[in-house]
């Protein structure tokens, strides 16, 4: 990374204050930034960091005004958060800009490659698969028989999608996402063993989605498992087969959704919480993390707590009389006592 | 997928009433079924849907009465259930039906694997290792040094076997799973800092055991890590070093059994629970989902829930009782008060 | 594995006392012990088994008087726990020591690699890697832009690690480890959809920390995660963005740290724990298995409990209390009955 205060200016339209030469190499924030460092201010709760500051360039707003002469190049725009934050996506778009298609790599003759994609080494492509344009595919790589992925998606090094699978547009999937192996199911026999359900389904992935590292979504045992679009999932989550979750809805690192549940659009969960199998939970919920929910949440908008889980603020009452529960029971005594005496 | 009816009946000794030419592609619940799609009834209940379903072929029992005629192609067996379910089977046998070796691959002159196997390209075989016949090993497997596999296993892609490990007859082991890393042990040092302890033992795993995805087992220190027959483990389980899990006994998502600890034959882990190390699980025993187990259970064929656990009647009184502690401290007040006044 | 007494006791600085020649196959415990097994008495308690044992070599310490005759050979050394100890890292040295460059990989040509390593087959190393002497990298691991790796490192089968990530000296990171996945940062928009935060910031993980298997670590937001010194974490853990955790702290499996939350050293945190963001937890502070950890923790050296967590005495009191619970109401009824009955 290095960039020129002229460069980073024309990127967001600025105006340059100071020397247009000066170089930065990292972006770091006001309070920690070092020479050859790129910083902005947009909060004047910071203000005083300006004239401290060793950062190199620094963004910000055009009616920022300044007390003292400050050593850094300055970019002034209109609004210097926007600013700084679109930088950063131009920065990963450049440096994460990969093409080509990298030596050694296993794609079937039978498969469909679309246009200005990248192929790292390593990656396994399966019969029949349909690759759309512009997409990145990270090495180790598995994409399994028949799967369709959408245009502009990016898949990062090892992840894995099992066959059939249905993946949609400008999807990212980071590393060790395990998409469509099979759902647990097992049908008990009279000897105590069990006998394998074949898993038939597959995955539906809609776009826009974001799935964590080492995530993993279980195909379904017959029809899908769907993620709807605009879905972001956290890492090392658990989706189970049958399971369909809303679109726009947020899950946090670490939770589970079992077999046939059904969550609904633009719901937030937090980490490490469990969800039962073959029930429902209503549109906007915002489930805490650790929380457990055992039956159908169905009025929308509400927010949840505890295991198993009650509305939001009757769980928080619970918890601060459970955290009295030994003087409680030493009350109970006490008047126990004094009946006693009394009687 | 594309079948006749014909080939369909032949498959599952079915009698055809209808175009035994007729061709699906895909299979779907009867309420679903589109144009081109295989269903089946087997419940009384569902009946109505025969006339209004659009799927092209429908397998039903033999004493089925129609009430009217019906446009798909039917074909009559004894248990439609059971039809269905073995057609299921025999069509993911023929669809995961994978034969011959990838390249590229690595496999150490020294390795020794068997016929009719199917070895995905990126494959890593190290030296001393025996995979038997029948086995599918998919791509971006790493089998380590010394390994052995027993006849008929399934190992997804991206599958981690440490070296020394033994897996059995007809496991299934999926996409991202780790067998054999190091257990989690460190001797504290007086400095505050960690010795790693060597972990110098493996991991077994007996016949007919499934492995979900990115399910971890660890080594044991010394020893072995013991699965035992027809074990089902779901995703994202974590098993430590010296663990020991009965046979039949299944587990669900994201539980994990801390180091040393037996769990017995025939138990039922349900999701997110955790096991405290150096204790043992009797058989049979049911423990729901999220729970706590910190000590010994002795007693076989018990229901357990909560954190940390009591039995699950106990614990199904207590959390009612909980849900109206803030009522209940309410009415200790009241009492309280109504003495004062008395006093 | 094969070892005669003569090169153990070498090894070890012992005295033989028997066949200098008889080999040994394996490791055991005493009284598992079988013909070919080299096992060690330290604690004078199983004695016993010294003269029931099928083991072929025995360490045990100098002052360790027979009873009996024995037919193992013995190799008598000051401390046989510490020899034993010793012995088994020797072992595991050798037994480990992979070297050379396996084909097929991938090097960029920008890339170093310095001396005395081991690159297994399907590696993947991208450009401007710097890997220093004397690391162990196995098969499918993949090593991203800019990635430095320390001296003395281990890599196991299929670690991924994003660009610009930095790895201290003498790390072991085990299969499935994920470092620099994008921290999970999304802006709500008013359409109820989010919009991805760039995620420009890396992981560094100081010298000598362990991780296991199939745990992530995400990539900070902007600056770093960062992972001091003699850290050890465990099998399936998740540390989110702009994390730090303090050096020699300990993470059981499965225990999650949420955003921005910086963990003192030498905290012991149990599994399945989970830490909220943007808090600090003390150095020494022990938190349980299954703790929810939900605002700083300022007192250095406590024990905590609970979801929400509670100083530990506290909390046990509280579960003590909590399964009379049930009992206690009926004590309120009574009471209330017998003021009625006053009343």
């Amino acid at each position: 990374m290095q960039f020129t205060a002229q460069q980073i200016s024309t990127l967001i339209n600025g105006t340059i204050e100071g020397d247009p030469e000066v170089t930065i190499f990292q972006v770091s924030r006001i309070e920690d930034a070092e020479q050859g460092s790129l910083a902005f201010l947009a909060n004047p709760k910071y203000e005083h960091h300006l004239y401290s500051t060793k950062a190199s360039i620094i963004i910000i707003n055009n009616d920022q005004e300044l007390l003292k002469p400050i050593g850094a190049t300055l970019i002034r725009v209109k609004n210097a958060y926007t600013s700084f934050s679109l930088l950063l996506e131009k920065y990963n778009l450049i440096r994460l800009d990969k093409h080509g298609i990298e030596e050694p790599n296993f794609i079937h003759p039978t498969a469909q490659v679309g246009k200005n994609v990248y192929i790292g080494a390593f990656t396994y492509i399966g019969p029949n698969v349909v690759i759309e344009d512009d997409c990145k595919i990270y090495p180790h790589s598995y994409i399994g028989d028949n799967v369709r992925i959408g245009t502009g998606c990016t898949l990062y090094a090892g992840v894995r999608i099992y066959f059939d699978c249905i993946i949609g547009n400008g999807c990212i999937i980071h590393s060790g996402a395990v998409i469509g192996s099979d759902g647990f199911g097992f049908a008990p026999q009279e000897d105590g063993t069990y006998h394998k359900v074949s898993q038939i389904g597959n995955v539906v992935i809609e776009d826009q989605v974001e799935i964590g590292a080492n995530t993993t979504i279980d195909r379904a045992t017959m029809g899908s498992t769907i993620i709807r679009k605009g879905v972001k999932l956290d890492n090392l989550i658990q989706l189970a087969h049958n399971v369909e979750i809303g679109s726009n809805t947020v899950i946090a690192a670490q939770t589970g959704v079992s077999g046939s549940t059904k969550v609904g659009n633009n719901v937030v969960l937090g980490g490490q919480a469990g969800i039962a199998g073959h029930i429902s939970i209503a549109n906007k919920s915002q489930i805490q993390a650790q929380s457990g929910i055992n039956r159908s949440i169905e009025e929308e908008d509400k927010k949840w707590a505890g295991s198993p889980a009650l509305p939001y603020a009757s769980q928080m009452r619970i918890q601060v009389t459970m955290s009295r529960l030994p003087e409680l029971e030493k009350r109970i005594l006490e008047l126990e006592k004094l009946l006693n005496k009394q009687g």
